[in-house]
């Protein structure tokens, strides 16, 4: 394909309000001087975007004109800006959803992840990757191996997140870890956690299906919450991970973890809880977040490409541009873990 | 003074149950080997020993038994165990009032403060110093310079406190910091984070008076929490520090943090809090708490001693052991700041 | 066995002089109450015990006195202190051959392993384990699964030396790390980075089958370093170890780093060596050693029950204590990688 | 001033080879939509000025074509690229002279010192201050306090160079520090470490009056290192900071650090040394460079007008352009510390 075989229009799906999901035509995005199009190929479904679908804002942001969703994805390089080498296209690529301006302090720091100014696939107003291209700068546009599935090559952005989790709660060989919640991101994360060292991973959830899959993705023991009370169990974590959003498995995680050990919120809940301070304080447990991630691609492509994390079997669902509304409401299903969407003509 | 000279009895002020002190007669304790028997000059009544005179408890311990308070002290030594130096004998020393088992994972790991086995002055079932002798191993019997005050010696322990607070904020040369509560330790706080090099230290109170003091110690600016929403006023601080105890104080105090910045809970307040999660998430704030100290009395000797760091001044109140009970009561008025206690016959 | 059934002498192979080893009746060593006596199952053959054998010291520590050698030691618990529970009796354990002082300056900061009073086995005065039995701290007998065999609990020891290096090193999944040595500490790191999860993994070694070797063990790429110029090759590790002390090979390993990458010298050689400093400054590369461990037996006694570390194949030769002489010979052999001697009667 | 008041043209002191300086007329440089344009008015010399000067090279990088010397700059703005304020039109700023290229690996992990494409003033071949004008980058320009002299503005940037060695050095109140050299750099180092609050410099020099000065400058303690070997004085420093760029101080210094102590070497001195490899191993001491900094310049500011850092005085001697020769000479005048040109018409 040359650059005069790119269409100006294509095809997406396009979110106008609260559960409204209209596939439309759209120009073809433009890109700049140091940014590559991308073809996509396929398009994991986030939580996030669920939320967005649903409510029209998610985690303090708000939905105010028509968006494009979709940010975990992968695709082919279609063209590229006038500063990136011509041989880039027809690279298959994973994207780094996010365009940081490069300048202010927070990007200068290297923590690019909360630059002030960034535009994020997906998160209003910025377009995600329901759609049949993207664009992204070339330093974000990750090649992946022959190897790696599209599916895979989309999902290393929740890989991500794990990777970037595993790093701040300082998951080491012989480490443990709690990990609340066996959705998609408790799923990668006791995998990844297993890939930094862990020696002991402890995952729970209320559902039973659900904790059977954690003990097949690197779990060594889970525990029903409603049984046994984590915070007095004598867990005595090096770190509890929360990918669940419950207020109460982060009250009682934190409580697991062991004198100067380090609790890691990613579970998007309220955006309020009651905390066991007394707890932090008497064992100066370290307790904060994660909002995306710096410098990941790299070690999710390495953990993939050679086999010690395993996505594809993630996948529970396909669909095509015109069922992404069903997609993002897979989740209702307890059986569902990850969906994938198509964005291409007649999907996958 | 010999060892013969040491009587066997001594006179402490006991409590007995909430609100109950008794001066009285007590065997003097007994020193190991590696441990000095110190002569106390002067005990700083600390918020945790007034909450156990009102409460019996605190923090999660409860007293039981009889027992001494006081653990901001200074004293001579009058005698050594078998394997410390004579030489020892006769030397002005601040206390690190801790006894830690030396052999459990926290104090192999370098955090004796978090060792599970401690025993701490006046931490029930431990006798603290309101009391004419008290036992400390020799390497926490830190001798200060003859310069140094008695009463500056014994609040080496609160400035301990805040420098360990400093390490945990970060702050170095250019920070800056927000602390709530112009108390005790808000003061000490305010004076180490300019001694660490804060270039803005901005503390809150909602008394005017105690606003003035913070002025005078190190603050740079001063808010009224009731006119001024922290959370809102673009603060942007490198790290925030509580020593308020207050819920509100705490949760607004986090919300002024920056990205990548940090909250220290230092006040004592309810065992659990309302907190800012999703704040916490977005700008990847770490919150976490203190729990002692190790290692800080040579920089708080250094700090002192070069003036960086002004005690003396902080003292508002002196009291003999019989009326222990009313030094523990004066932060009912609020221009006390800290009450001194002379264990000594006939106080000061 | 009961503690009657322990006898009062036993077989040592005592070193007297530089290749003067003699085998003698000597005292079992008397244990403390909080120390274990062990019965010797199984000794690796270190580096440094060839160095004491051949030249009477090593790193700086020299032998006046008869000294009993071996550092790298498994046994059972035959015998407990008065503090010891005497349910430990009987428990096959990896021993962590020192005694560090607990109260010093580096102890109490977490640094036990640097711990100017430190007894260490087989460094001068203190007697190592090429011996029936050996007595060593309660915390210091790390208990095994039944599934490890005496000869990888005894090398668990180097493989501590390796997650030290990994960790001063700063390995984490998708690192890149050059390691100069494919002896035996060469091949444990790496093995030992593979499990930290570098992607990267280059050994060179001059012998073509020590290079083969180091492609079964976790190398991804191995070099000559005759052929190739590791500071001109484009490397652009994160990490370079030395585990070959050769002046030459630690000068063009540390050109090898990237900016703000890591040397750690772990090899023993020459006091002093030539380093290329203004590479050093230009690129702020951090370049230091490692001198034994802290807390790194658990985490390896995770690695290698779990299989991610396989040591038994390293051993190439089996000694019993009249032989000893002759174990620490056999790195005459360049395809001798590990010696073990075992030290009860009959050897193995 | 308007943008149509600035001239095409300007004077400036070109190298155009070893010893040779010549005052021209050179171009105004232009200014990007990001940058802005400055009337220099004061430059600081800086040994690697003089050792361009004098050698055509330093530090690895060679002068292959006319350049104009000198980077630590201030000045006033008077123009801005259109993406710029015009407000910071008149402002007076310290120049951090550099441009990174803000989307390498080094740029986006956070050290853009370490950028490979950095453009840096007075490194071949990029163009200096020794002259009227010179451009930066808008978060480049430094505003500074009224109260700031031109000639402590400009000497921000070696300060910048000290605050990055205290860092790297670990320096936090309480701890000591050993800095051989009382040169600029080690003179401006002491000042710095006494402003991070270290309570124990030493300073090492040959020149009696040059230890004189360290000791108004912060030092605590002098020492001739012909009389005292610093490696076995006993100094047991946290770290070790060589201002000197000898190969004996830096050996000798290194060996004066404590166990998990720190050397950090800022001189500029051979491309390699002998350096105590046993020593740095058995002390797991680390070595390190710094080249340049990052985010030091608002703590600088913060430092000097707080006076807790006074530069004015390091001041020994004022040259215009014309004089720029014997301002890059005057270090052979021992009683010299730092030498500024005032390039605008008639210096000074």
């Amino acid at each position: 394909m040359t650059v005069t075989d790119i269409p100006l229009q294509m095809t997406a799906s396009v979110l106008t309000g609260a559960k409204a999901l209209k596939v439309e035509q759209v120009p073809v995005p433009a890109y700049a001087s140091d940014e590559v199009l991308i073809k996509i190929s396929a398009v994991g479904v986030c939580g996030s975007d669920t939320h967005y679908y649903r409510h029209g804002e998610a985690g303090g942001f708000v939905v105010k004109e028509p968006m494009i969703l979709g940010h975990e994805c992968s695709g082919v390089i279609v063209a590229v800006g006038s500063d990136v080498p011509e041989s880039r296209i027809g690279e298959r690529v994973a994207i780094e959803p996010q365009r940081n301006c490069r300048r202010c302090r927070e990007c200068m720091a290297g923590r690019y992840n909360l630059c002030p100014y960034m535009e994020f696939y997906a998160t209003p107003p910025i377009d995600g990757s329901f759609a049949e291209y993207a664009v992204i700068r070339t330093e974000f546009a990750h090649k992946v191996p022959d190897s790696m599935s599209d599916e895979a090559a989309a999902l290393l952005e929740p890989l991500s997140v794990a990777i970037t989790t595993m790093r701040k709660a300082g998951i080491v060989p012989g480490s443990s870890i709690l990990i609340a919640g066996a959705g998609p991101i408790g799923i990668i994360c006791a995998q990844t956690a297993k890939a930094f060292g862990a020696a002991e991973i402890i995952v729970t959830d209320l559902v039973p299906e659900r904790r059977e899959r954690a003990l097949r993705y690197g779990a060594t023991r889970v525990i029903d919450p409603v049984e046994t009370d984590v915070a007095t169990a004598g867990l005595d974590v090096n770190a509890f991970v929360d990918a669940s959003g419950a207020a109460r498995a982060v009250y009682s995680g934190i409580q697991a973890v062991r004198p100067a050990g380090t609790a890691v919120l990613v579970g998007l809940g309220s955006s309020e809880m009651v905390l066991p301070v007394e707890h932090i304080q008497n064992r100066e447990v370290s307790v904060t977040g994660i909002f995306r991630y710096t410098d990941t691609w790299p070690a999710a492509i390495h953990l993939v490409s050679t086999g010690q994390i395993e996505l594809d079997s993630l996948v529970t669902g396909k669909f095509d541009l015109d069922h992404a509304g069903e997609a993002l409401e897979s989740d209702l299903n307890p059986e569902s873990l990850k969906s994938i969407v198509y964005p291409r003509a007649g999907g996958k």
